[in-house]
């Protein structure tokens, strides 16, 4: 055994049997024993960022870690984008980076750069294997850390000796499971005393809470003290639907969100941060709570959310209220005419598949899907959590694999989508049962309302040539049969209607390009 | 005037006026300064890799630096692989990345990341522009640290609110220009010495020394001296073809190189470094010279490399020596039959057109291109340098936006292609003369040598699925056309020969899938 197997035993010991990968010369040995365990599932990404994005949609849905193979830092580099976005997520992420062979490092060689100052600024845990009979040990820590709290990013650097050199070391060694501590009941009590006594409470959630039975159990509280129940702006995964909670999110644009909290005097933050504007804007303000209004945070990372959310509702008396009636819209009718993001999201609503999972960076096209899919069947719904576009086909390709038996539905803005274009191809490549919606608006809507809003009411050929993509127009439908995945276009609500349906009752990856 | 007024005009003062880009929110006030300043050309490349990659690919044939436009942290690292590529073959760059305005940070809001940790592996130079004022003098120490020695990566952080605020600081400050420093004349006399009194001796050049005259003047003194003339493997930008010296370059495998430089016992190098493996392999040497060779190192960066040879030339006589007779082999004969590396080299051979740049990334397709080329018309040739797949098509890009009235052949292997395939759709947008061949082997060619190298005689499922890309093929003429760029297949050396010669009387870009 070498160190390479070691390692690759000890993920397996470690329940972490998915690797997503794009090996290079310094991880030969590697990729040579992942040949020898046929236990590991390996998955190509033609690019690195459909690698991490795809170990980020993986951790939300199987709820552990999965392993990524990296080469060397430009390999790393180049999937930082999407760690950045698991790294907002709160999901687990055990990195495998690729460096030179110790000893090989002082030369020199082209591919040399700093693996350890790249990877930091997205890492929890970053640590080193030098030699064979570390890599063991070292890759427990990486998997004990990535377990941390909701989860965490953890990067091993792979030396190409500690891989190829021989080790006697036993595999097998199993990383602790990380255990939550109890809740401050304190809190909890003066957090149930500001629900029972004062209006305008807001309670704002995100992360475990936003998931079932947590969700429905905190829609209890808020109806029987009146408060009202938020999400926070981006989630790693929520779960919406036909007889969940209705939901809505702090929204993006900072005048709405500010409008949102105008009122509040109170908010209980359970899983979620303190709402601040996603960018700063001239005489704007960028926290987006009112000065007056008292936050109070129920739980910390370390905290049991569930057991915060159990002991807020004995303490306010929902645990033994009735369930809140469903308000459920009625699935609105099909418009007809030219498609558009309501129409989108309508027909959306009245075809997903019971159970699926809704993978979202549709960015300025998914402003209104909410609002039309209240009453579509239960779903997950999984959002871009750090800003970093190029995450949503890859992060359907993660979902789709940590869930065979679930549909996926990636709600792709176009602009977004060319980032990591290649997660395409991994979807055929593993037969992925994937429905891509292309919001095809040919443009960098969201910084055309951002130009706007900077005092520049015409854009000028610099700023066309910089925020739009219709010259020449992107087609999606060759570009996705060029990497195997099968295609159409609508133009119209009906024919998007049609296409989505039968995308939904047919196996394997479709893309629909919606000309809106 | 705001502070990306200020930052515009600037780069303009010192004659940088093209903006290679991908803006978000928090750079829109530097969208909006470009948008009223016409004389910036501005270029949108659809990922990161595309911006940075086009970035080198124009300051090499530029001879000046690009500005690049990236978005807050992940923008950034995004672009960092093409920049650890630009770092290696000594371009200068002046990035140009956004982030929150400064009071924003401390909120940390979705994208907030730690900019400047990320930037400094990959930058000679990081500075930061906290507020309008300091835009000017920080962008003129950007520019000037950009120019020292060959090039150099500069990365100059624009805090939003720093773009946004007025300033009355005027604009136009003037970077100083980098005035190298005189040769050692002691050392150049004792290289002389070594070329007339030694055998094998071989003289290893790189960076400037590939250009003309110099190359040819290098030529002169190896024929008088009877030394060896060897350029690096992997170079910036290297001028060949009809009538110019056939310089060879050190073999990438690391036994051909160790066999390259068996018998050599005296190395001098000149822009060049000593010669190491790519990558270290067990029981194999990570140096390539013999132990026993001398190495004597003509010219430092700060060095002026023109009058290093100049000066090398008068002492070994060669200055005064007619130049060498070119030893021109006639170009070979079309062969027939199916498509193979060395049938699309002689191909290009016969078509390439006079004074064409080609940008090659054909990895292990490539191995034999200079021996079936060297009597092709007079050309430029630039290499991937620092080993990050994903620059080929990119610096395409930048060295046709940098030599308008030039064809440019792109030469890409289809794994690395697909990292920034995005590039082609750049290359339809601003109607470049680029002629793209796609390798098509469909699979990481180098790594099955690698792997069968460590021992794995016949790849099994897990290697195959991480080094093959043929499930499904790749088809790129779709993929191409989807960019709107036009393309088509190539199964046999007749048909390729056709497509080239016909893309290459033709204006705008094409690409060839040509099937191996």
């Amino acid at each position: 055994m070498n160190g390479a197997d070691l390692l690759c035993e000890t993920l397996l010991a470690n329940g972490i049997d998915t690797c997503f990968a794009n090996p290079g010369t310094s991880e030969m040995h590697f990729v040579a024993a992942l040949d020898r365990q046929p236990r590991m599932r390996c998955v190509l990404g033609m690019s690195e960022g459909v690698v991490t994005g795809a170990a980020d949609g993986y951790a939300r849905m199987a709820g552990k870690p999965a392993a990524t193979l990296l080469h060397l830092g430009p390999g790393l580099t180049n999937g930082l984008a999407n760690l950045h976005n698991a790294r907002r997520a709160g999901s687990p992420v055990v990195n495998i980076v690729g460096d030179h062979a110790t000893y090989h490092l002082p030369l020199d060689a082209p591919l040399t750069s700093d693996v350890a100052a790249l990877a930091r600024p997205m890492s929890h845990w970053l640590g080193r294997a030098e030699n064979a009979d570390s890599v063991g040990l070292r890759t427990t820590e990486a998997i004990a850390a990535s377990r941390q709290f909701s989860g965490q990013i953890s990067t091993l650097i792979l030396h190409a000796d500690a891989a190829w050199s021989d080790t006697t070391v036993e595999a097998g060694n199993l990383a602790p499971q990380w255990l939550p501590t109890s809740p401050d009941i304190d809190r909890i009590r003066a957090a149930a005393n500001i629900l029972k006594t004062n209006q305008n409470v807001t309670i704002l959630v995100s992360g475990q809470a936003l998931l079932e039975p947590h969700l429905t159990l905190l829609s209890r509280i808020a109806t029987r003290t009146g408060a009202r129940l938020m999400a926070q702006q981006s989630n790693a995964r929520l779960q919406r639907g036909q007889g969940r909670p209705d939901i809505e999110r702090v929204p993006y644009p900072v005048d709405q969100a500010l409008a949102a909290f105008e009122n509040t005097e109170h908010v209980i933050l359970i899983g979620a941060s303190e709402p601040v504007a996603f960018f700063a804007y001239p005489g704007k303000p960028g926290r987006i709570l009112p000065n007056t209004c008292q936050v109070l945070k129920l739980g910390e990372p370390e905290h049991d959310i569930a057991a915060v959310i159990d002991a807020l509702a004995q303490e306010t008396g929902a645990a033994i209220a009735r369930a809140p009636q469903s308000d459920m819209p009625p699935t609105p009718d099909l418009p007809t005419g030219p498609l558009n993001p309501d129409s989108i999201a309508i027909a959306v609503a009245r075809c997903l598949p019971e159970n699926a999972v809704v993978c979202d960076e549709s960015v300025s096209s998914g402003r209104n899907f909410f609002t039309h899919t209240h009453g579509a069947a239960p779903h997950d719904f999984l959002q871009l959590t750090g800003g970093a576009i190029g995450i949503g086909m890859p992060m359907a390709v993660g979902a789709a694999i940590a869930c065979p038996d679930r549909k996926v539905l990636s709600l792709q803005a176009d602009g977004s989508g060319m980032y990591t274009v290649q997660a395409l191809w991994t979807q055929a490549r593993e037969r992925l049962d994937v429905v891509t919606v292309i919001f095809a608006n040919q443009r960098y809507q969201i910084l055309h309302g951002e130009l706007r809003n900077v005092g520049a009411a015409t854009p000028g050929e610099n700023a066309r040539r910089m925020l739009d993509l219709d010259d020449p127009a992107l087609d999606w439908v060759s570009i996705a049969r060029g990497m195997g995945v099968e295609a159409a276009r609508a133009e119209t609500t009906a024919q998007f209607h049609d296409l989505l349906s039968s995308a939904f009752r047919t196996p394997g990856p479709f893309l629909i390009e919606a000309v809106i």
